[in-house]
């Protein structure tokens, strides 16, 4: 890797002429400030080796553009966040030390094209906000909300993240970027490249390359305004809850997903997770067990019994006309015909009646961030997400070594299986307590183990924590790793100074002539 | 535009060069074979400006990196076509006069992933290819295939072409490429970057930037495989032929089709056609009209008596299992009432049953590539494809205009107006005899005008043909063509010498120093 440093005077000097740019309330470089801006759900050491040196927050295009001049200038590093709500794979911190924090959390404009079911968003814009502006301006939009819906709507697009309705898959409902380059250079991407840009929310590719991907988990610019689909209120939502009693029936659950969304009969991602992702929001571990001792089947089935979940479960929900939705809930009945579930809940929203209230029907939710609490202390947690292929032969495979893993570096196991077109999201949240300094040295050699496995096998994650970047990186081995090769030749087209982001996804400027390697 | 010329000298090196590595067998230079790889649809004027000097047909990506270094050796430029038949478009002809054609239909290698619903295809795999490969292996996968179903799986999906089911976006449904970059480089996207790519073509992201996109309808790179997602064949396939009296129907017509597709209650892109479509592939013009003769309303009806087609006609199609197709069909004929509709006949296709045999059930045609036969003489035609956005109004007005324009200039207007999710793509057909140097003289105009036209309201086209790349790239005007600086810098970076596909969507390399501008 090409990992540089920061020097610190300059980046004095750099934040100084920001407070020039957006007026000095809006620079910040306390140890206070530094700290605001750290990884809370890493431990010490980490969040210590990603702390930035400060922070700037402009709320225009034009001061973006400004800020990136002078960091140019002073070849300093911006580390841009949308809301910095990137718990898991960093917060708002950055993967090179003393990066400065571009933070656009102040820039929150909406606009709703409510006819085409489109909207374009500032990054400040959480799914909170969106949700509140649809519901004030009482527009039959739905948005789709991912576990933590504090963060950014802009951002978690960006950064692939998912959600639970028809529309989970953000990063692929993106219709139109504004991006402000390295250089400054302002461009906006497929149809809004035309200065009129009518259908810049509307058709996606526009003419010849499209650019909106290459700005997803990339350090090739900082997007300013993303063009989002959002789906028309269905006339209903009906669906299953479906819980199973044992670890094994995980097989024939993917399986029986699988086949429902590949031929399109589901449209959502379902999500099956086991019964600690259930119970990590409820209730914590020392209730259960003495520190260290591994949770047996004993223990699992008591919790599992207080809070009447299955080993694992999965929500199921089809949208749309009453006529439609119901005879898709027969189809799927009947592909669970014969099959051991222990409990299948019907659930049944239809337009006009009460709402469900849950993330199914596009309402914001945070319980799912509770689960950091489950070993006490300071909480965190890390992300482990390796896409596999639909299998529930191979899932039973992962499952039981990554369990048996898990049990032997004393981590809970915590999985989901989200189930995709064609792949399936295997996101494992390593739960620690950062006060436990056994569990924290331990956690670094469990993460590397798993990369290492998967990689073995030809399986790679969809996304990973500032600290691993590299690490997952390096898994994209063919022929040589030319994909890095391509990165970073595009990188250095885009960014010759190396300012935007250095170490994003594991991809760094190349080391500058006549600098330090 | 910097737009250069070719050394027929070097071209000539290059091509002797390219013999010991392929072959003599697979170089062709005679004046025939530049014949044959030109435009066949375009203007004997325009067919010339867009003559090659010469093709060679590598079979192994090894063959195409060797070729590379040769064009990178003597600056000669590389057109790749994967079957060349990108008709109304360019056929397999270049921009750049004298270029020569990486013609890779040879390379036909096709491998089905039968379980996950994938493929995976080289570059000269015709749908027709593709269909007898799953026909004869039994598998129970259908394809998506486009009017003209003698082209290339990879390329139709590359260059954005449209086809009939619910996979009939074929682009979104790119699922991983092996490219040549232009200095020889070997890369392979997403998942596929991984040495092993076990989920290569199951996860479209991978880690980091994508770049799929960036690979259509641009001069980045030559694409060797292609992933693509095969829909899994449906229990039934129902639906409705649509037929409607007058002209102002299209209005009506397309708000209700708009609202089903955005409610994701279609889920293929019905394409409205004028009753020119549907003629223009059963008869010809000199049957009904005297030469220069414009086509009235009374020639028009006796068209469509005979015929017994409306002004504009519509087929609907929904696919799975019959509960929820049946149901479906419900909401489709609800959504119909009190409309004045000519002709609504149901049509039904069950697993089992005799097949619809249509492109709506992924059975390759031709039979739409007669309407180059219509007026007579050499045919030819030209496509006009704006993006808009799904409003009937505003199709109103569209079609007014441009019905008159062509009327204006001597042409029949022969559209169609495909609803996709959030945009609908105008496909207007330009039918010409290339024998008829007055009709030629005025397609130049004509075309320009639209262009100019739908410029001014903010709508660009999806796809152009090879003489007016430049043309409509030059409608993306946002920030000074701020995309196309971006698209001009990422081409430098990969392509120093400008070897691929220059004028490529308006891409052009950047002039070398101390060569001539």
């Amino acid at each position: 890797m090409a990992q540089q440093e920061v020097d610190a005077g300059a980046a004095a000097k750099a934040l100084k002429a920001f407070a020039a740019i957006v007026g000095a309330g809006n620079v910040f470089s306390s140890e206070e400030d530094k700290v605001a801006y750290s990884d809370h759900f890493a431990p010490d050491d980490m969040e210590e080796q990603h702390q930035p040196s400060g922070a700037v927050a402009p709320s225009t295009v034009e001061e973006i553009q400004a800020i990136v001049k002078i960091a140019n200038e002073y070849k300093v590093p911006l580390w841009p966040i949308s809301r910095g709500k990137n718990f898991g794979y960093g917060g708002a911190a950055p993967v090179l030390k003393g990066s400065i924090i571009l933070d656009l959390s102040r820039m929150k404009k909406i606009e709703v094209d409510a006819a085409s079911g489109t909207v374009l968003v500032e990054p400040g814009v959480s799914f909170f906000d969106l949700y509140d502006y649809l519901q004030q301006q009482n527009i039959p939009l739905w948005i789709s909300v991912p576990g933590n819906s504090w963060g950014s709507v802009a951002g978690n697009a960006l950064d692939r993240g998912v959600g639970y309705t028809p529309y989970g898959d953000h990063a692929s409902r993106i219709c139109g970027l504004e991006v402000v380059l390295p250089d400054g250079d302002l461009v906006r991407t497929g149809m809004g490249a035309t200065a009129k840009g009518t259908t810049w929310q509307l058709y996606k590719p526009g003419f010849g390359p499209s650019w909106d991907t290459m700005f997803c988990q990339s350090n090739f610019g900082i997007v300013t305004k993303l063009g989002l689909w959002l789906m028309p209120e269905p006339e209903s939502v009906l669906g299953f809850d479906i819980d199973v009693d044992k670890p094994e029936d995980l097989g024939w659950l993917i399986d029986t997903l699988g086949q429902l969304r590949r031929e399109g009969i589901l449209q959502q991602s379902p999500s099956i997770g086991n019964w600690l992702r259930a119970a990590a929001t409820m209730t914590t571990r020392e209730e259960w067990a003495k520190p260290g001792e591994v949770l047996d089947e004993k223990v699992i089935a008591a919790i599992r019994k207080k809070f009447n979940i299955g080993w694992w479960a999965v929500a199921l929900r089809v949208y749309g006309p009453v006529e439609i939705t119901e005879a898709t809930l027969k189809v799927l009945e009947r592909s669970f015909n014969g099959k051991p579930v222990l409990k299948m809940s019907p659930t049944r929203w239809v337009k006009g009646g009460a709402p469900e209230g849950s993330p199914a029907t596009g309402v914001p939710v945070t319980y799912p961030l509770a689960n950091a609490n489950w070993f006490g202390g300071r909480g965190g947690h890390l992300g482990f997400s390796p896409v596999l292929p639909v299998s529930g032969d191979l899932a039973l495979k992962y499952f039981r070594r990554n369990y048996d893993l898990h049990n032997e570096y004393g981590f809970d196991y915590h999985p989901s299986f989200a189930i995709q077109d064609r792949s399936m999201n295997n996101i494992n949240q390593l739960l620690f307590d950062q006060d436990n300094p056994e569990m924290v040295a331990k956690l670094d050699t469990l993460f590397r183990t798993m990369v290492k496995e998967a990689a073995a096998d030809g399986f790679a994650e969809y996304r990973t924590h500032i600290g691993y970047m590299d690490v997952v990186a390096d898994t994209f081995d063919f022929n040589n790793h030319a994909l890095g090769r391509l990165n970073r030749r595009v990188k250095d087209a885009l960014d010759p100074n190396g300012i935007l982001a250095p170490g994003k996804s594991g991809i760094w400027p190349s080391p500058k002539k006549g600098g330090a390697a």
